[in-house]
């Protein structure tokens, strides 16, 4: 037994609520080291004449990724409380786990040598709104999306998409553009859209604010954004907002004052300003984003700040409705303030989504006390390793995506906002170097998912842009330019999420089999599951699965007789089938 | 290299910030593996024309457990953030681990690889109150430690000492008698009283509160709490009080309320209330501590309870100028409630102690937004493994010592409360079966160890007892009973906590031998060490230390000349000795 390789350690991903009543344990061991493992539990209180009373539970062998395998066990005490132990087999050897190591035997003299889950307090669970599940988002740039407005464009401004995006020139989207193009986004069936910034900015990314108050006026006023977020929630359509609150524009009136006054401005507590006299050259002698002379730092913890922000943060939701907040640099920012942000936008809205821009491991955001979700970069980075760049075979993606899995709980995973690309990537077919195909099969990996996923504009017409700029470009509104076939792959897989019971959110995945450059998963919840093969090799390839042998397999993608006994999938290059067994 | 024993994961005690400047990593590997670690860290936007910029730093070995070894650096990053991995070095192979895993080189095409400390935020640091590190606590169970005024006894109260303690006796212990003794508090050198509950209840132990705004009247009164706190103020004395706020008593006006008025009570949220009518046998049909009939759970996530017990908090504070609250099974309370009652207590005195009774490990509890401290039972069981029940042998005694020090951040550490017995164990003699030169010996670990250690009441004049009752007698005020050796060895090494650099806190711990049941520990800080010799066995043993060429030993426990060369210890059975060298 690799003793090393164990790891459990209450709350986080490890021992967390699902909900008000269920708690989930998970175990770590080596992988392929265990034959089977038991949780061994009770309540911390109680005793009889032979000791502490524990009962025992098979766990569930949930995954394994490149090192480890995983065991699962969902549980709900009688007094919403529990001490636990597991109880390890090998092939050769039997010992118990617990915080004070490891026994031969269970030790029932004294609770304290157990791993303690104290109390399931409803306050301390994790709660994503449940909308959130249901939702497939739709990203959009409001420079680049649509200009439905042209007396409202920035002087200089371009003809839409007749040149390239540069990094200081300006097309002329706006509010309007998105309005009058939203029976295109109903068609798509997206039910959310996150806006990149949208506030009072110098540069076309508006992540260098200007006036936190107030609408760029390049996109409309406030009164046209009250319109968009009303036709937007008339067609069911949820409104997320790009908060930028680790730093500020370089023209914030309070960072300007700092210029100005120095040392005797009222705002120099606002920044991080390291001495005097302020200086941009050769590097910027105040705290920034990055090294960015024009993103001054804000000091969040200065209770001034503080309170200007989470006016803001409120302002926007009661006055305009909107649905959530994207937090921009989110793990720059302190986790005290983020725990404030978060009573004062559910205190105006209970069920707005939180969700923090962080590209790293972030289970320090989300224990249920400040994000309700992440960027789920490593979601995307096993996507597009396995079918862009091809840098890790089958097995290497299962691993990644076990890994991912298992680094959050549940009930996290279900709000995570998967994206396979943004404007502060490459766009996916670029990064696929133009292979269509390929982008199909990284839209039925992400679709299929479980979390919320989000399409970048333009994506689902198969625009291509490197890197920033060059993933920012005009959306094509031609339809002779558009990629309908694209398009309407991926609005087949938004309508599968919707009407297939655990294609995304609600089911448990598991890898059936992985070989090469081909895999092939199943989702299941109660009564069904879904099976989907994938085939990321450049050449055919054929796989099966059995079916039990009182179910009955339907394709999901194709029209096709229902199938029993076993599925024989015959897929072209970077092909896929998806079918469902009930 | 096992790869499986690798573990870091950024925050807690892995990678935290010690101070607003300098940032601890931690590295765990399978204890042996590694012949030499460093750490491989940078700017996360520190770009060259070679790629990502990093430097390379040796990690120092800090200690092993049972089966790790720890590896350790101290960092101030230039701009207070920080992507970084590990250079690992076994016998045979170098690897870079990152967040993503394993390389064979370090990779510095992208950040993203790497482990990330995001930002230095001032507001997320752990900040214990600094006077608590060189604090002595005494533990005082008020009915018992001294009956100075017989005017407030309650009926029936036997005379003092006069019998066993029992459940449900009285002997009359009040403020008063807290008061004249004083003096004998200041002689032994303590700087902090833990009091259990001094608030209004039924039982003899008071953690059954009926009135949680009210001093129990067997105690004294408000005026003579305030004389109380003056007094030990004035002697240099903290106090810091019991806050039972997982539970009310039965007889708390609400609970009673409820159990009047059933579903209709304007109180039946302020607990936790399964089913009407309520009932108490066979088991309670509401949540209690334990199966606990008397002591109803509190609904701490009712904001009505939550402002009540919050006001409570402050108004010992504010109007009594209170030091401190010991939380009562402040496990099972939500982390949100200790979120608020951490800020709702440190904005009224910014230096009060927070303690937790939390008696395993409680990483959820210590990263700077609830507790500054948890009652240490690893270290006590530690401890008393290795010299009460000898269960575990010297080195079994270093691994689990060095596996609390890993467990925690040292700045958390720094600050624990360490105890070898209280109200709720047996006391320390009775565990070493009457073996006095055990309890000094444990003395000595305890005293010498980082944290603030906690005397209970009698223990320091060799008093003995049994679980609870037993161990809740009088206080022994006949000087002619009270053991005056072991009182002046607690004495003895009080006074080398205050006046060794290094003793207690501020130097790093490191076993340099342990075999069988003798050890040698240094205790190393800036200039100087402490190097305790301790024989843990029933017969005599010989040890011997090697001073470095340059420097002196002095014994700081017996008088003798000023040592060089090497240390020869010749120790009696349970003997220890304690050397300072420069």
């Amino acid at each position: 037994m690799n003793v090393e390789a164990l790891y459990h350690r209450p709350k986080n991903n490890f021992a967390y609520a699902y909900d008000e009543k269920t708690l989930h344990i998970r175990l770590r061991t080596k992988k392929g080291d265990m034959d089977h493992v038991s949780l061994l539990y009770g309540d911390p209180y109680h005793w009889t004449e032979n000791g502490w009373q524990t009962d025992k539970m098979a766990m569930t062998f949930s995954g394994s990724d490149e090192w480890f395998d995983y065991y699962f066990a969902s549980i709900e005490p009688d007094f919403r409380r529990l001490r636990y132990g597991f109880e390890l087999h090998s092939r050769t050897e039997k010992k118990v786990y617990t915080e004070r190591g490891l026994f031969d035997e269970a030790p029932v003299d004294d609770t304290a040598y157990y791993f303690c889950f104290p109390f399931l307090n409803a306050a301390d669970v994790f709660r994503a709104p449940s909308w959130v599940k249901d939702t497939v988002w739709y990203q959009i740039f409001p420079e680049r999306f649509a200009n439905g407005d042209s007396s409202n464009d920035p002087p200089g401004s371009l003809p839409w998409g007749s040149t390239e995006p540069e990094i200081n020139n300006f097309f002329g989207g706006d509010f309007e553009g998105v309005i009058q193009n939203i029976s295109y986004l109903k068609e798509l069936g997206i039910g959310g859209i996150y806006f990149t910034p949208i506030f009072k900015a110098k540069s076309n990314h508006k992540y260098d604010t200007i006036d936190y108050m107030e609408i760029d006026p390049q996109f409309g006023d406030k009164e046209t954004f009250r319109k968009l977020v009303k036709i937007c929630h008339e067609n069911g359509i949820k409104v997320m907002l790009d908060a930028v609150f680790n730093h500020s524009g370089f023209y914030f009136e309070p960072f300007q004052d700092v210029l100005a006054n120095e040392e005797h401005s009222r705002y120099k507590d606002w920044f991080h300003l390291r001495e005097f006299p302020i200086q941009t050259e050769p590097r910027p002698n105040y705290d920034t984003f990055a090294f960015e002379k024009s993103m001054p730092k804000l000091n969040t913890e200065n209770p001034e700040v503080r309170r200007y922000l989470l006016d803001v943060a409120r302002y926007w939701v009661e006055e305009f409705d909107i649905d959530g907040w994207r937090l921009d640099v989110a793990n720059e920012v302190d986790h005290s303030f983020w725990r404030d942000f978060r009573k004062a936008v559910k205190s105006v809205k209970p069920d707005a989504y939180i969700l923090g821009e962080i590209w790293h491991d972030s289970m320090p955001w989300l224990a249920g006390d400040q994000f309700d979700a992440v960027m789920n970069y490593p979601f995307t980075n096993a996507a597009l390793d396995f079918v862009a760049s091809e840098k890790i075979d089958a097995v290497g993606f299962a691993d990644k995506i076990m890994n991912v899995t298992h680094m959050y709980p549940e009930n996290v995973s279900e709000a995570a906002f998967n994206l396979l690309g943004s404007h502060d990537t490459q766009r996916v077919l670029t990064l696929c170097s133009g292979n269509k195909e390929k982008v199909k099969l990284l839209y039925v990996l992400m679709m299929s998912y479980s979390g919320t996923p989000c399409i970048y504009y333009g994506d689902e017409i198969a625009m291509t842009g490197g890197r920033d700029p060059g993933c920012r470009k005009c959306m094509e509104w031609d339809k002779l330019k558009q990629d309908l076939d694209m398009f309407h792959t991926v609005q087949k897989l938004i309508s599968l999420r919707k009407q297939v019971a655990g294609f995304g959110n609600g089911s448990k995945l598991r890898f059936i089999q992985a070989e090469g450059k081909t895999l092939i998963f199943e989702k299941t919840c109660e009564g069904s599951s879904v099976v989907i093969a994938v085939n990321a090799d450049d050449h055919p390839a054929e796989l099966s699965y059995s079916i039990d042998a009182e179910k009955t397999a339907t394709n999901l993608w194709e029209q096709e007789e229902a199938v029993t006994g076993t599925l024989h999938f015959i897929l072209p290059s970077y092909g896929f089938a998806v079918y469902e067994v009930k």
